[in-house]
């Protein structure tokens, strides 16, 4: 197998990509590095069957030169930030749904049969806590982030129809695991690295949330590429049980041993959310994957809590 | 009032300005005149509450400023034929997302709270023909006009919440009445007209799909954005009744006095669709719009005969 991995330096795409050179697979990563990271995918610069081309998505000329010969396209590139819509409200546009636009273009023309695709739980908008399967509707969601991820979908969803691509989209939960370079996790940890006494946190503290560890999503991701083949397959990716972000901070505070800081909640802009676009209580319900054989091994707080061992040790 | 109507001078957009008016509000049309036409808004001229402003929605300097004072934006303005979007990939992303994007930018910068967007049925891509209602999930569009509409849904969706900006989104079944300037009926009508002894139908003529008159059409946007007070409020909107292409070919031929005509249909590029992308078997549940109180006037079949008469009447 060719696969070629947009996003391939960034957070979730540098941990495919070392499975996929594990499985044996010729690996072309595609980044502009702005969030990804070439230190996360250095391993891999002496193996012959590993390339790495340093490009935007934005880019079609290259982008559509670089993906001939290809037959699957992992599409990870995104803008990570969720929450920076509302400053800049053209930025999941350019980085998500034209970014998206641009490799499905590049795959038509160069004939690429398949892409796996992460979208996010954050197409579904506010779903109050209830459980959500892929059937959910309608999808209204809160964040231009959730909008641009529900924009891709549904590029995604017409070219496989139009020009016979084969698809795999997941909509996943909170991914956390080695690497974090953004998200609630890595900020807290941050934030207490730089104060040890007071530790301020966004919202009320109740957001509620599944946070999937990136092991356990790879494999997810890799088993249903293997064992589904519907023309369009979409799956939610995410543990069963969920995480508050009071719970984040305790087990930051444990591991960290500054169990005596401060916490000083800022009080939620949005049923308690953190960011305005915050989907604050949020369930997966991922029978779908798991009756296909996915098995997460990491609870969700159990998730969290080897995120925070992995970034202690390794740094973040 | 004071009402902006993007793609104001269109097929639908130009009903909608005449109800507008005729209610007393005051109203700026904003239409790059592509696709809608000078002489269904020129009844206006010389109307003091009217204003026409020959625009692009890419054009955003120009929008942003035209959009200043209005306290709803009406939304309607695309690219009208769904079935290009396979030769040309890029233009609903342009015409329809990107310029959605800049419609509801333009709202932010200038606080206009209320937004009508004129979504569509092939939000829903495949669904076998069974009615589905707002609820329905997933929505997998598989044309890229669909695709597109979903991601205006999205960004108007995130619009609202994160700016409180008040949404009224309507995914319309097939809309006819007086005016049209695409779609089946006007096909049929301009192959007819040009030779009068072979009519050529794309696709087996067992497409079946709800057309919805103009009036009632805009009786229900008008309705629904009196009655309908959530921050986003998302309808169906098309008779309970469909229609095969197979119908509209007896009722144009019965319409011209070409009974005699020789039918050949080109067969089904998709379950025996006209066009890739052709979503052949449509139902919409419009069970929410009754329930304000929406009572559609023709069925689908009378909807298609009044359209064909009045093309015939007053020219296409």
């Amino acid at each position: 197998m060719k696969a070629f991995v947009a996003g391939g330096a960034g957070f979730i795409g540098s941990h495919l990509v070392d499975r996929l050179i594990a499985q044996g697979a010729e690996v072309t990563v595609y980044d502009n590095l702005t969030s990804g990271k070439e230190e996360f995918i250095q391993q891999h610069n002496e193996n012959p069957r590993f390339k790495f081309i340093k490009g935007d998505l934005l880019e079609p000329a290259l982008l559509n030169k670089s993906v001939v010969g290809h037959d699957l396209v992992c599409h990870l590139a995104a803008n990570p930030q969720a929450s920076e819509g509302i400053r800049q409200t053209r930025l999941d546009l350019e980085q998500n749904t034209i970014a998206t636009y641009n490799v499905l273009e590049s795959m038509r023309i160069n004939n690429v049969g398949k892409i796996l695709f992460t979208s996010s739980g954050t197409v579904y908008g506010e779903t109050a806590g209830a459980p959500v399967n892929e059937e959910h509707g309608p999808l209204l969601p809160i964040s231009l982030y959730g909008a641009s991820k529900l924009a891709c979908e549904g590029l995604t969803s017409a070219f496989a129809s139009l020009f016979g691509v084969r698809a795999w989209i997941f909509r996943l939960g909170n991914v956390v695991g080695p690497r974090a370079t953004h998200g609630v996790i890595y900020d807290l940890l941050q934030k207490i690295k730089k104060d040890p006494t007071v530790l301020e946190v966004l919202g009320d503290g109740h957001q509620t949330k599944p946070y999937v560890h990136m092991n356990d999503c790879v494999d997810g991701m890799l088993l249903c590429l293997r064992r589904a083949q519907d023309p369009i397959n979409l799956f939610n990716l995410a543990p069963s049980t969920t995480t508050t972000v009071k719970d984040i901070v305790r087990i930051v505070l444990d591991s960290t041993s500054h169990k005596d800081a401060r916490v000083r909640y800022t009080g939620g802009v949005r049923g308690g959310g953190g960011w305005p676009g915050d989907v604050t209580r949020v369930q997966l319900d991922c029978t779908k994957a798991q009756r296909l054989g996915w098995n997460p091994k990491f609870t969700s707080n159990g998730a969290v809590a080897q995120t925070i061992r992995s970034l202690l040790e390794h740094g973040s």
